[in-house]
């Protein structure tokens, strides 16, 4: 089916080629004309603006957007609703905040638009992985939108099935799901990257508790020079602990082991706080996806207030000469 | 090449059975009859006690303990230290503390028997899909019992290659890995299960924000109903969270999906605990793992006294009716 | 100086009298006719509604109001702003969350009337001992309120002087302070409860380990049968953990050491979650202040989903028989 | 009575003057001479070796060690063993870890020795403040000490005493505490300094949150410029969060409030790790205290593996340019 892309960066130019090899049509727009052109030669009618780009769309129209979150995928939506007309159907497929999300279709509903949220896991590989997707909206709408889904999952592949979910969705053997209303998509997703931050942070400390393995802090007998890449990899086989992000982790240790060309400051995005905040909402303990969420914003903090408040109360009671160190 | 087998519980029995199909000749025994009687049904040699099964073999001896830690593993190696001599080879594939394996390497030692320490993760797929092992040991010896590993080990199978692994210890590949010295093996199992209490919490965590999404403390158009089971199954094709535990959490959530059936508390064995202890003598912050070892603590607490003491400073300072509640 | 006094409850009641004995003059109203009837016969004057309370009070008027946060102290509001005039100045000095304080100071400016946020805390203890208060709002206006604030204070009292604070505002010497623009003041007293939720849970963890010393898991040499209610009150004495929490609780243990007539089930007011709020806002970390909430939280779940969500997961990869326990 | 000291550092040469002050008889030694001298100075009798120390006691002698825990303690006993005699008492006041003291006080008990553990808090300003003791030993041994503790102790001073504590060890109110069998004296301390830990990140946590309340990713009506010095100094006054290690806090902050002084790098001691393993062998949750003694952790890793291995994953499932940073 014919559908119009909005942003072209890593994950929708992607997006867009998938569908093209799926036999779909797309109408694509990026707000950098190169980004535009490169996926024209593969296949794409161009447009020069959001104008062009639903223009060039028959009625009723599906719009995907695969924008940053926040304030230009805002921006957008709110063209677009200057743009599109009763029935079309626009799609924000970035990683929006799901009471953005309720928000919005209530205002696009005003005008009989239609949103839809799909939450997108699956990163660089999707091409030819495909893409895990997380869908709230309408149950009509998201059964029309059902071909570009179709083609955008990764199906069924050689993944063992689930014994027990005889009679179950379909879809969700094949890599999407239709959560709920509008929100549920994002929603889901972002438990997901929340579960994704706690998973990452238990292999990082179990390979940190590895490494120091060797410290000259521990008899010798008891001190073992472990190699932490051959560990990753022969977890992927057979182990309890086997995962992609392990998988991911093998790699990466089996180039430069001491990881010394990845930051040392980490990078959140909202979904992470986003979680913890609807733990507290819905009054879930989360410590362990709290705990790696702080453990990112403390890697970024060099100002170390707090250490330093640690240091004057046992200057304070103990006379431990914390100070001067410099 | 032949191995005597003592324990042949849910681990040992299956070990026994994969080394037979591999076509290695087992000397087996259990204190209990029946189960070693069910092993000589399917081809192995059964001893009625220690001494027989150690003079069923033929120097140089090697013998697999597959029993419980602590006790009846210590006391079993205590009597198998009188009755095996000079290069004979003994292999601890239970959940040994890596401390003890050093301690007792070094008794043995003395008698020129060699201590091999195997890590075992597979759990009770390991018949069919082998088993991972992470092995401590001599370097010869490990070699020696070469044959018995390359058997049990899963093998490369159809998991993917990863890039840049070109030249390393192929067995890794294999599914089993020399770790290091005597311990090592033990070590780098314990931190495994570390990691693997830190990843069963995030997905706890995570499933739970799911399932109370439908609060009644929520706003009504905040507040989705959402399907557990579907969410599980569709994060395992081709999401960033998918893992081995995710697909026995979808195999679970897809029979009842309340999981009353299972028990709220959690056990905890050794290693969990063992891996918090290494990290605090490393110096290395261990704040998920430990949080995921607290939580299965709290799960067998009835008596909830830290929460009274809460409860009881809220009256004091605030007059907060916390009493009587029952 | 003359001030209405909205909401009469544990702390309003109280911080009329404390006003009342300092030489103010009060009038009071409450929704419940007796508890206004109760401050009228301590010598205050009594309205039966807003209007009444508003119509005895001689121009520029000031108001505080002494109620639960939420819906109350919105609606309350609300009526007052129609009630009162330019110039006039209304006090919330409950627990209101500080961007609702700024949200209604910018409405209530629109007519001309000063909004000021105190936080108070000092709890059932404050008619003797004072309240210690942080105030939010413009300075003239903070100035303007001063005789009060100066009268509900502790005052100096016989805390001995902090070293270094010559030349600093000496009303906080005297137990009140001036933060900032509005909403500053309920912002301190926030992160003031959300730091009490961190050291009462600091304490209850140590006295847990205290208390189950005594267990008979570990070996019979290294358990102590300790008492804690001496334990509390010999720390009060000279250690570096004495508090006013300290003594509530040597208070608490010095009666039915067990604490059983205590509630296991801790409420957790606004404060403890806001906090966790701001630190995800500002990306600080806080790992302690985050546990204390979350423990409250978990002392109130009785489903526990995610601890069956545990077992599910061992049973499938180790067949652990955590069911049927029931 | 008389008593010899060993060990005159910050800690042990101020019990010494404490003593004298009250009319006891010390004879002193160290290894510095210097601190002999300072002693002698003061009143004290001198020894230049522990030989003459304990020459120069009457039997049955008692003899205080004050040193740091560990090697030189260890060493130390085992020097006194050879030169003590039956029913003397010799005292461990330092950090040691309770095991330690079973053991040894087993050892000693074998020559008739008796082996008293005393855990002390109050730090630097112990001489003028008295100190806080928690005591473990036999019934009687401790009985016979009574003179001195009770004049290290700091007495009931004019803190007000806790209701419902009628009846009870007098000793308690006064400041030191028989807490039971040897050991536990230290084990107590050891939690006080857990909880001590816990409490400091407690504070810790909450002035940065007030800290970064200026942060510029903030709207800008809602950024306040907190004066943490004033903050502190207000909660001392009446609020439910003063304590000791507020007033400490607040005396440093009204220094140089940045505390850039201070280093960011904090030292722990072995008591917050023997509190963390107490914890796990009695299967006790300590989130609170665990959190803390990362943080310190933490703290002094400069290496961040575990920040690059969360980076590593990152890039290799989104493509985010995490490096090359540098």
């Amino acid at each position: 089916m014919q559908i119009g892309i909005v942003g072209l960066g890593r994950m929708g130019g992607n997006i867009g080629r998938r569908l093209m090899r799926g036999g779909h049509q797309c109408v694509v727009y990026d707000h950098s004309p190169d980004a535009t052109d490169a996926l024209v030669k593969e296949g794409a009618a161009g447009a020069k603006d959001l104008g062009e780009l639903v223009a060039k769309l028959e009625a009723p129209r599906v719009v995907w957007l695969m924008l940053p979150a926040g304030k230009i995928t805002e921006d957008t939506l709110g063209d677009l609703s200057k743009l599109l007309g009763r029935d079309d159907v626009v799609i924000d497929g970035g990683n929006s905040f799901y009471k953005d999300d309720i928000r919005r279709a209530a205002q696009f509903k005003e005008q009989g638009i239609h949103y839809v949220d799909v939450g997108t896991s699956g990163g660089v590989s999707g091409l030819t992985r495909g893409y895990c997707m997380m869908i709230g909206g309408e149950d009509d709408v998201v059964r029309r939108i059902d071909p570009i889904l179709a083609t955008l999952a990764p199906g069924r592949g050689d993944i063992p099935e689930t014994p027990g979910r005889e009679g179950r969705d379909a879809r969700v053997e094949n890599g999407y799901m239709h959560c709920g209303p509008v929100g549920s998509g994002h929603f889901v997703k972002m438990v997901h990257n929340g579960i994704e931050y706690g998973l990452m942070q238990a292999y990082a400390e179990g390979f940190h508790i590895l490494k120091h393995k060797d410290s000259k802090e521990l008899t010798e007998n008891e001190r073992y020079d472990l190699d932490l890449a051959d560990i990753a990899e022969v977890w992927r086989r057979g182990s309890v602990v086997s995962s992609w992000l392990l998988d991911l982790t093998a790699g990466a240790l089996a180039g430069d082991g001491s990881l010394d060309k990845y930051s040392a400051e980490v990078a959140d995005s909202g979904e992470g706080r986003w979680t913890i905040e609807a733990a507290i909402e819905e009054a879930v303990p989360a410590q362990v996806l709290s705990a790696a969420l702080y453990t990112r914003f403390r890697s970024r903090d060099a100002e170390s207030f707090p250490e330093r408040m640690l240091s004057a109360m046992r200057f304070g009671f103990g006379g431990h000469k914390e100070y001067p160190v410099k």
